[in-house]
């Protein structure tokens, strides 16, 4: 597994050189920021001996920039009250998984995963959660539930710095999107009902999120769409004609 | 187990706030501060939502005011080299746990436990670290393994916080030390080579530490140790006499 920290509009230099410590500390190397604050003296003081992955930080502009790079990305999110809680899980379909749960799941694989961190005084948005494959949050007290970003990235680094090497090569992310786009079209071209549609999306996202997915089982399930959309063409062009008698 | 958080000497302000935050994002409270830097408007900031905690800290001159009061001290290290590692163990007489094997350890107990950390640049020395009854070490990685000592804390609590609630009591540590008085006192009555009492004494506080023990274990060891002393006693009037005979 190549994993890359992705800190999304940090505000503060001192977090992200805090952030690139502890990162050097656990063995990452990839830091990639996103429209990220200045980074001065105090940022690089913070990294400590960790100065050079600083200045080798991937600078980008939009989120988007490096989510398209990686096969699966995992948002974080500060676990608020349990109301909130149940409130985001319904939102994004999908359980916030606790960081034991997340090694879990990644431990089999091997590809590139990008952590996300949104910034310090509102994390990430449910919107940007959504666009996640998977979302973890570090089980904290109620009293007090939100950490210090270099926290969290110093107990998720923690806890994936003990995975070993993974030996099922994930589906890339450009397959995954391809196959979502199959998915789309066949569900259009089977007059599902449209309002619909972006739900149900969300939720395959969802379930082949969870399950994992290896090229192979990518190419499966593509052949499947194309063999449906072959045969809803063939139905297509006789249906209107009304006389199925002319196939024979 | 009523967890205290022991910074000694700490030198930044920065970090004894971002330890406070730590404290209050995972449930404990009583923090003391041993020696500690001034800590000003920047610490404060740094404890964000935690400044109760910190105003509340407890700040005592001596580690001896503190690690008293504690039924089990458990001394944390930065994990150096494989060779420091050895050497720390030959010295220790004891491996360092990582902090699963912590948890594992204090899971079935209910006591106070203070967790002691050492200042930012130079750690607990290793004469220091001979006198908690337990040592841990975060896993990291070799090339900089030598964390921030706010990201130290907040893992260890982010582990220790999944410990429920211990069953079994543990003996108090004004037992223990009566304890291992009785032991010296036993092992000079049996003139036990001087030269080697320290280091039989330190692999004796080792086992112990390492098993854990109840109020009514070592009231049997006590005892048992008293019972030597009389058998001892009662030799040394007869031996010298020469003339065992006259017990007859």
């Amino acid at each position: 597994m190549k994993l890359s920290v992705v800190l999304y509009r940090p505000m503060y230099e001192g977090n992200v050189g805090s952030v690139a410590r502890a990162m050097k500390n656990f063995g990452f190397h990839d830091l990639v920021l996103v429209n990220p604050c200045r980074i001065g003296d105090f940022g690089r003081a913070m990294a400590s001996h960790a100065r050079d992955l600083l200045a080798e930080a991937r600078i980008v502009s939009t989120l988007d920039d490096v989510l398209s790079g990686a096969d699966l990305v995992v948002g974080t999110t500060g676990k608020r009250t349990d109301a909130d809680q149940r409130h985001l899980r319904l939102f994004l379909r999908q359980p916030c998984l606790t960081p034991e749960e997340l090694c879990e799941r990644l431990s089999p694989w091997k590809g590139d995963v990008a952590l996300l961190f949104g910034p310090e005084d509102s994390g990430l948005s449910n919107e940007e959660l959504m666009d996640c494959d998977l979302v973890v949050s570090i089980p904290t007290s109620v009293d007090y539930p939100v950490m210090n970003l270099s926290h969290s990235v110093a107990i998720l680094l923690y806890e994936l710095s003990a995975i070993g090497p993974g030996k099922v090569k994930m589906a890339e992310k450009s397959s995954l999107d391809r196959l979502y786009e199959r998915y789309r079209d066949w569900l259009f071209s089977i007059d599902y009902p449209p309002h619909k549609i972006d739900y149900t999306m969300l939720m395959l996202k969802r379930i082949y999120g969870r399950s994992g997915l290896t090229e192979r089982e990518v190419n499966t399930i593509l052949g499947a769409l194309k063999k449906a959309e072959w045969s809803n063409r063939r139905l297509a062009t006789l249906v209107p004609m009304g006389d199925v008698s002319r196939k024979r």
